[in-house]
């Protein structure tokens, strides 16, 4: 069994993988931790207790922050047009959750739990990177007992999202990530070069529903807003971003990966660029240097994707 | 006929490159200018005189810019371990050329050239971006009057050269390539992601050796540095990085291309890397917007351009 920790925005795409998580009989998702990005921090979180208290998942949550790591940077655009006003699509959600969120902040709750099973706990990271730049500003060590960070996030052999160099969560958080990235734990970058060939037909979402699980019929009302906003990108369909991350956990021989050191461009034209130097290869000496290899992913089986996903949503672990 | 002016540090593969336009039937090579950067100014100028003079090229040579655009960027590094100490793989040069330079500078050669000829001349530039640089500052109504520049440099979908993220030429003067790429004229880039797939190996060259011309024994001379310094990153060969750039002229066909605006990273982790914005791609607001969209090649038909080469070589024009 995999222990897991899923740092999240949520955010729809965050949604499928919260529900993958819960779902796979592999995986003991033993807390989530929320993030602003694709919703201020307070609607995040509400919406991870929200979705906790629908799909009846036992995981505690704990909010994280609520504004990028480095206080100097501006403020945050939140993008609407992906995942509505509420973060979850503009489906409405009850004003009142029954559910309140873990007392300590999302840095915290992670290093006590990850101290308290050392060497065991994964973490999946979705959103921008700023908890777990908390967690080795505030505990450096815990880095070391980690079992290995699975990200979501950055482009690195293709453009980006949100500009042509950056995808939208390292963007969010470049300084936060470039930490993330450079510390001493095993980290695995699922990014754009993956996930955009990764996109779940409208079709097969709702051969999903037809299946009748009330918690899949909410996910596919969630998600209606953020297939219309991919229509003209790529075609019918969701880029399933957050659940790719998740998948590598259980299935890592479906991606290809590359190795090497990771930096994050920090300002100017390309701010929040991810640029890998790759294992074996020659440069003069730079900012690479140094620095512990990465794993990014380069290439991806979609349709082992998608499968390994139903295969969760469908026949997993009953609610 | 292509009227060509050549913009070049020779430098081992210039030098291929420069004896390709010579000698190709459709191409008339009006001017070769000089820049730093395979070597200092001084030693690019004497190789081009002295190729000039060995290959019997009737071509006047105008020397360039021997620092970068932006004189607060520091001194300059020469690739020695490619180019040879003396920038033609430290083949033995004449102490006494007796060709002489044109009395211009690189620049205003190109401006008057380009004035004298207008619509009809193409810059092929091989080197820094800093002559032509010069061109714009000092009379920026010639980007109209150009008929297309041909650029080799840069790096998009793929790792850099001399960084992760950067080309030599590029890196060695990132503010003159952006406002190079920037500009009004019309701009194809041929860049790392098709000249690294674009390999001459040493039998090919042999081959042409021995056909007999002196002038392509003398190339075969001055490569082999250049071949040992090639043999750890691509096996046996030579990259005929500048070479692509000259077959671009007469043989578009063997390229694939992709249009958009391209910016040049100044300064940061990612200095001198060159992003495009790919037309037709949605993002915010951002740097890209208003400047002219411009061609890069993203894929090539190797044997096509090595055959290109060696037709014009071993059949064109005679001495």
């Amino acid at each position: 069994m995999h222990k897991v920790i899923f740092d999240t925005d949520p955010g729809i795409d965050d949604a499928m993988a919260l529900l993958f998580l819960h779902r796979h009989p592999e995986i003991d998702l033993i807390g989530v931790t929320t993030v602003f990005g694709n919703a201020p921090i307070e609607i995040t979180t509400r919406n991870a207790l929200y979705l906790g208290e629908a799909w009846n998942i036992p995981a505690p949550v704990a909010q994280g922050a609520g504004h990028t790591f480095d206080p100097a940077r501006g403020g945050s655009y939140w993008p609407t047009a992906i995942h509505g006003h509420n973060g979850i699509g503009d489906v409405p959600v009850p004003e009142a959750v029954s559910r309140t969120a873990d007392p300590r902040p999302a840095y915290q709750f992670i290093i006590d739990t990850v101290r308290a099973h050392p060497g065991e706990v994964t973490l999946i990271a979705v959103g921008r990177m700023t908890n777990l730049a908390l967690v080795l500003k505030h505990d450096p060590d815990v880095a070391a007992l980690v079992k290995q960070v699975i990200i979501m996030g950055g482009a690195f052999d293709i453009n980006g999202n949100v500009s042509p160099a950056a995808e939208a969560n390292i963007h969010g958080d470049p300084e936060a990530a470039d930490l993330v990235f450079t510390a001493p734990w095993r980290v695995v970058v699922v990014g754009l070069d993956v996930t955009m060939q990764t996109v779940m037909t409208s079709g097969f979402l709702a051969e999903m529903v037809a299946g009748g699980r009330a918690d899949i019929k909410l996910l596919s009302d969630i998600s209606q807003l953020y297939i219309d906003f991919y229509k003209s990108r790529v075609g019918d369909g969701m880029v399933v971003h957050d659940s790719c991350a998740c998948v590598y956990l259980v299935r890592p021989d479906l991606f290809k990966t590359r190795s090497g050191p990771i930096r994050v461009v920090c300002g100017g034209i390309a701010d929040g660029q991810t640029i890998q130097k790759p294992d074996g290869r020659g440069f003069p000496p730079g900012p690479w240097d140094g620095h512990p290899s990465q794993l990014i992913t380069t290439d991806v089986q979609p349709d082992g994707v998608l499968s390994t996903i139903r295969a969760a949503l469908v026949d997993g672990r009953a609610a």
